[in-house]
């Protein structure tokens, strides 16, 4: 029997779609994000119910929600001093469009720059996993003192940094410790920060160096189940309100194509 | 009278100082956002509020910081639809960075794609701006009117579209209404907001469309003061999430360097 | 009678291919350039043969071929004074991979930076085709001196810069003499970089200023058939070698995420 | 005794140099490159002289300059199959500019894609670099068979793909088999690209699985001194014309911001 044309179009479509997801499904004037419409969604989530919910699925408790703004928050700028800043604004002085410079601040993170987080939440997670696997669960706050002490040595004897201590332009970063007191107040503290405190206290008394922020949010983000996979996309996402400024600033307040290097800032080597 | 090296470096440096901004402040172990030390904000502020005070210079009223919220996640996701999406995953799908990919999603705003927003926003504000200049304040809404009816006949005419109506997917975009009942509910419902509201009921009558979601946030950004040139800036601040969002998704779920092009799909001309 | 499957995926998928091009088609082992199969090309081309090739169609005259491997030489760097040469570089000390800073580097061309060539391209095509519009082609040297005069006096008139000539760096840039030369030897010096000699004739007597290397390029790519719209990705072409240098320098010669920025770099603004 | 301002300042600046580079001095009216005038080098060296200038800072050998250019056209296309294209192109249909969307086909290439070519040069390098210092320079053919054994055995043994050899589109791939054939014209076929040869030669026995032409490509330019780790800005450079003369048939022949993704090329997964 012949088949319709409809019916194999529908077939060879079904049996091979190009895409798929699960964020969000359009259709005529539906607009369906992880299983909510957007205009029930729209005036009553705040933006950090809306950036958890995008990225794991669901609607937070209140208390991971307002963790999660106050995480956002304290990624929102360091002034002139990062290279990704910088880039943007060096952009920006050549007329390029606003979303440009977004774009090549952005890129400009690579694996010294912004990569702090994702490495502090990857090792938080490893030592965690790693011992809960071979002990159960830490039954006592001596457990993580020792699994912080026994990181530390091992970072110490190999020479290596560990990512979330010390900070190139701060002693003492004003910002984990603020953060530390807000996991506390939203019950968002736990086994990772607490790891994350003992190993700052073993670094200070040792080798005078602090938790900086990254540090502090590697903590609260893994005890707020994130995957460290997620660590510089939330990270971007507390900086770009950042970028945007900095890149209007640059527009408006300083002269276009301005000279970021004189000809007697240059050396010649041979 | 010899000066001293150290006198003369600080005129130097006090005389050419390379960067200058109104941003952020940062010293050795503090940071200091618009007047603001960021410890006290973290924890303090929500993220609508913190993007207001970087962008507007200083903490909004509860409404507007409100309102805002909402505008931000009404840009939330249109699913795989839109051009920077397919870059961002496409991307993904190399094995490029998150960051990259989230680069490669922002740069591809072009003036075809998520140029509505400034568009509408530009628009509304200079039809205000030649109003008030001409008229003084608009003393009643018969006269947004008769602005709404000018307008749309002279776009008419020219065979213009206006930007923030109308939607390629969408007869009915289920999110301005939403956004517009929003704005009366926080009390943002102005003279802008008003204007497009009067745009889209000639619109609709003559040529079946509809207000979309650039032209609802159109009025509302602008009617909190927003200049246009920041009209990008708020799209991809509220978009960010979802592209992290859908990039996580393509590394994790699909085949990395999956096909995105076969053979049959395409044709060559000569 | 019924149709077979495979007949009828053919039918769809003729009726309806996603993309279409006359650049390269890819057949398994096969991959034919412009018509020719690759195979027969590498070794016996020029790589400025290629690109001659791919932008227009076809094979060059050899003349073109030497003239378009001198305008590609004469873009290839202008050491550390660009902005886009900053950014590549920043984004090298980052850590970010090599392709990325090249990304980087290209995205910071704005209309302050490297839009000089297609400004100089589309003001010359544009005069050129005006004149011959209205007047045939120019019959004598003595036109195109008309125009130059014509040009120079509205500009000044308007207070407007001639894209191609003036270099914020040279008084003298040393390359347009040179590609001008050359573009005699090869047989490319036409109307287009006749007019831009006038043009830089009335600048230099009336205000001191001479035709940089946009100029003589936007001159020369004219006469040889570009259109102007190639202009930034010619000169694309031509800097990235560079870019690349510069990128492997700064990774290979500085120390990785050196800082940029100083503390008393940075003058703040209330 | 008082030093003089000018002084002080030179010798702060001589003590601080920002930026220093050994590829490109510039001065009022001189720009000279790897030593050279540029006005001497234009008209005078081919495109890939200059690129073999710039990245290794002399002027090759006529055998070089013409194998590196074959290398370079080797490069050119592969038409509309690989991400780098198809992310090039749909930006060109947002109307993005030229720059913007070269910067986002090179920023395209993740682990995944185009990073073969860096791949099997580290190999070929690495074990190139290993024998020699274990064994001396290989005194025969047999050496270099030995060499190429073991490596295949070895990475059978882990299930490793080996990079350089295998394409996802072409069984045999028609452009490797020139590029050796021009090896060995330009006597640029060396001990690389002999163990490539002999690597290809068991895996074609073992695998049925040929060189492509990042193994062809990383053994000569192997051969002829390039560190692997210019890889991908070698081909970067090849590929740029390509993307350029995409992106302008994309906003040239197509309908601006045409769909690329229908409402039924998509699949909800929950």
């Amino acid at each position: 029997m012949a088949i319709g044309r409809e019916t194999v179009e529908n077939l060879l479509k079904l049996a091979k779609p190009r895409w798929k997801t699960s964020i969000t499904k359009v259709e005529p004037n539906r607009i369906i994000t992880r299983g909510y419409p957007q205009e029930d969604l729209i005036g009553n989530i705040s933006f950090s119910e809306m950036v958890y919910l995008l990225i794991k699925g669901e609607i937070p408790h209140e208390n991971h929600a307002k963790m999660l703004e106050s995480v956002l928050v304290s990624f929102c700028d360091h002034g002139i001093t990062p290279p990704s800043t910088q880039v943007a604004r060096i952009m920006a002085s050549t007329g390029a469009p606003m979303n440009t410079c977004v774009s090549g601040g952005l890129a400009s993170f690579g694996k010294h720059h912004a990569g702090a987080l994702e490495g502090s939440m990857c090792l938080l997670q490893k030592l965690m996993k790693d011992y809960v696997d071979s002990n159960g669960s830490p039954s006592s706050s001596n457990d993580l003192k020792s699994l912080a002490l026994h990181t530390v040595e091992q970072c110490l004897e190999k020479g290596k940094k560990i990512p979330g201590f010390g900070h190139r332009f701060h002693d003492k970063d004003p910002r984990p410790g603020k953060l530390v007191k807000t996991a506390k107040k939203y019950d968002c503290f736990g086994v990772h920060t607490e790891l994350a405190v003992y190993i700052e206290n073993l670094l200070l008394e040792i080798k005078g160096i602090r938790m900086n922020i990254d540090g502090a949010n590697a903590g609260i983000l893994s005890d707020m189940g994130f995957d460290w996979r997620f660590g510089t996309g939330i990270f971007m996402i507390g900086r770009v309100p950042a970028l945007i400024s900095h890149i209007h600033e640059e527009k408006t307040v300083e002269t276009p194509f301005r000279k970021f290097v004189e000809f007697d800032d240059i050396y010649y080597t041979d």
